[in-house]
Parts: C-alpha cells; sequence; structure tokens
C-alpha cells in the first residue's frame, strides 16, 4: 500500500490517501508540541516508538473487543488505518487526579479518584480544546446521544483493559485522551493514536513520568521514557 | 416568625435561624458583586424586588409541581424558608448563547441554542466556580447520581415552567442559575433564589438586557430594570 496524496498534517502525524477508498496510511513524526502548540520541539524516534506502541495498545483492544481504526503496520513509522469521520470530541480518562483536574477541584496531584473521571474536550485548537458537556455536543451537534453513550462506554472499557494490562507491567495509567471516528456506515471505532503523547504513565513503584510530561514540564530523558513504555509492553 | 442567630452572610443574603429547626429567615441585601466578587456595589432596593421577584417565581413553580423551599413571605426583605443542606453544585440552563458559553464554544452572542444546554458548576468561590460533569460531583461525592438525574429534570422543567410564563410577559429567559438542597430526609427541593441577579432576562422585542448584566456591564438604569421586572411578573 502506498501513500498518495498528503489529507491532513497535524502536530505529531500526516494522513495520506491510498488506492483503497476507504483507508487512509497515517504517519508519525518526531515533532513534539504542548501548550495548545506553544511548546514545540523534537523526540528522537518518537514517530517510531509511538507508531509501535499505538499498534500494540490498539492489538490488544482489538483482542478485547474494542472496534478500532487499525488494519495493519506497514513500516516503522507508518500504519495503515480505516478512514474515519473524526468526532470532533477528544474523550478523557482519569484514575489519579493530575494537570487540568487537580486544577479545577482543588485536589493535590496524585491524589487517587475513588472512580475512574471521564471529560470531553471540544476538538477546536482556536478555542484552546474546551472541556464541554454533553449538552454543549448536542447544542454544536458534534455527536447524537447515542453516539456519545456508546463513546463513552467504550472509553470506560478501554480504561479497564489497559489499566489491568500496564499494572502488570509495573505501569500506572494516570489519565489519557481517545478520539473516536465513524465510517460511511455510521460505525464508531476508536481512532487517533494511545501513546506516551496522549497517556500519563507513571512507574508502579517510584511514580516516575514516563510520558510526554517529561517533555512538556522539561524533565529531561525524555526519549528514555518513551523505549522504557515500549520495553515494558512488548512481548 | 422572628430572627434569631446569623447563620451564614453571602453576597447577596443573610441566613438566620428561628425557633423553627428546620426553618430559616433568607433577608435579601442591596448589595451587588460581580466577577466572583472583584467588582463590588449597591443596587438601590435591590434586596426588597429579588425578594418579592423570587417568591413571585417560586410560588408559581411550587404551583406546577416543582418542590422548593419557599414557607412564606415575612416582610419586604424576609422570606421564611426551609433550612436545608444545599448541594454544592449550581445549575445553569441556557436557552440562548451567551456569556461564558458563546466564549467557551466559539458562537455569537445571542444565538438561540437549539435545544436547551445545561451545565454544573462546581460552588466553590476560591477554585472560581469551574464547570464540572458528573464524573466530578461524583469523585468530589457532592451529590449522588440520582440526585443529580433528579436535579437535572427539576432544572430542564423548571426552564419551561419559566419560559413560556415570562415569553407570555414580554421577557425572553436567555439563562439563569438554580440551586439545590436536601432536607433531613434527603428529599430534594428548590433552594437559593430567582431574580435578575440569577438569570439572564431581555425584552422580547427590543432585546434590552433586564438583569444584573447591566450592573455587570456598567449599562446604567440598573434599578429601573429590575422594577420592569417585577411589574411584568406581578398580577
Amino acid at each position: 500500500m502506498e501513500k498518495k496524496e498528503m489529507l491532513y498534517e497535524g502536530k505529531a502525524k500526516r494522513v495520506y490517501s491510498t488506492a483503497e477508498q476507504d483507508q487512509v496510511i497515517v504517519e508519525y513524526k518526531d515533532d513534539a508540541t504542548a501548550f495548545n502548540g506553544e511548546k514545540k520541539g523534537q523526540i528522537l524516534e518518537k514517530g517510531r516508538l509511538n507508531a509501535k506502541i499505538s499498534t500494540i495498545f490498539f492489538e490488544l483492544l482489538e483482542e478485547n473487543g474494542i472496534p478500532t481504526h487499525l488494519v495493519k503496520e506497514l513500516t516503522e513509522t507508518e500504519v495503515l488505518v480505516k478512514k474515519l469521520d473524526i468526532i470532533l470530541v477528544e474523550v478523557v480518562v482519569r484514575n489519579i487526579a493530575t494537570g487540568s483536574l487537580a486544577e479545577r477541584l482543588g485536589l493535590e496531584e496524585g491524589v487517587e479518584l475513588n472512580q475512574p473521571v471521564l471529560e470531553f474536550y471540544y476538538k477546536d485548537d482556536q478555542l484552546g480544546d474546551p472541556l464541554i458537556n454533553r449538552y454543549h455536543i448536542y447544542a454544536q451537534q458534534l455527536a447524537t446521544a447515542e453516539e456519545i453513550a456508546e463513546v463513552e462506554e467504550l472509553a470506560l472499557k478501554i480504561n479497564q483493559i489497559l489499566s489491568g494490562f500496564l499494572a502488570e507491567r509495573g505501569i500506572d495509567l494516570i489519565d489519557f485522551k481517545l478520539e473516536f471516528g465513524k465510517d460511511k456506515n455510521d460505525q464508531i471505532y476508536l481512532a487517533d493514536e494511545i501513546s506516551p503523547d496522549t497517556c500519563r504513565f507513571w512507574d508502579s513503584e517510584t511514580k516516575k513520568k514516563l510520558d510526554k510530561d517529561r517533555f512538556r514540564r522539561n524533565l529531561g530523558e525524555v526519549e528514555a521514557a518513551y523505549h522504557e513504555i515500549l520495553e515494558r509492553i512488548s512481548g
């Protein structure tokens, strides 16, 4: 399968059309951004590492009954996926309070939540990806009530699958961001990626951060963290 | 019924205990604040006007099957109400986009929403009353799922009742904020007040603002707007 026209270039990925109308190629880049694009940089080999890490997670989820966009790996940085209409709602699931949640609720960083917290964000860079609720989603016609209910159920199930898998590998899944899309029959699939760019991973023992927070907060050993995640979830 | 100890002084009201353990007296003040207390002032006769306006709305809601804290009017500025444990979630219902909603979703001020938008805010001045969702409410144990479902249903029903009543009086109900509380048997009642302090009212024809936005945005004719609302909803 070969890349044809570039359809879209995002902060961390490029998307290309293929000879198949309902499949596209996602190419992962080494570029890293944070704070809605205000902080920019590169993380050596991030493209390759995230392509691999995300593929491992998507295969795990498929095995556990979650419909995903994954078709197959093509090269070290390229993955063939279903072409979807992306729902413009980012879904965040949190197990431990940190980042914007700790701020919003006045909680200390690292406090365990008594149950997972799910949040919707409007996927709109210009608005700064604001927190929204179901009523905002309906008012903006971003998704129907049925679609949002399905997305919510899938996201909580994904949290269970990933949390268990990672716990066995000494990693706490703190929180993560998901995106979903619909095919031409309105079937919903998990889209985008699951990687240290889109999740917070902490070492279960030392609580060392093994994700993009190392880049965001200039903590150093950024590449090493991505390598560490790939190593622990491989094989 | 006489005021005994002052239990609480808020920005716009004082609450006093009474000889009855499960009843308190609410005294409405002329003090006005905005932007989480940053802007301060007085609105002449606001205490009297809001006590009256709120009582008219609460009686209307009671007649339409909404349980409210209202017991009876005592004086021009004092109302006897059920003593409740206030649920620390402010419920906002919006019919027209304005204020923080217009900003959040990138909508123009005054755009009619295709269906009412309901929002929950964490009643916490220190945190600046942030927008929250049901999961945040459960995580902070502010209310149970059953309580929130009931509050949501009541708020949408209240919107229907008030919108219809006001439309007949040439007033558009743009949006409003509600608070709810529980008695010692965990029965839920509408609490707080419904007034130009807590609602946005626009004249249906001229779209002139007839609420606290006149104070917030220094539009002048503040007292006149409160008088106008009372006049239109009276008798």
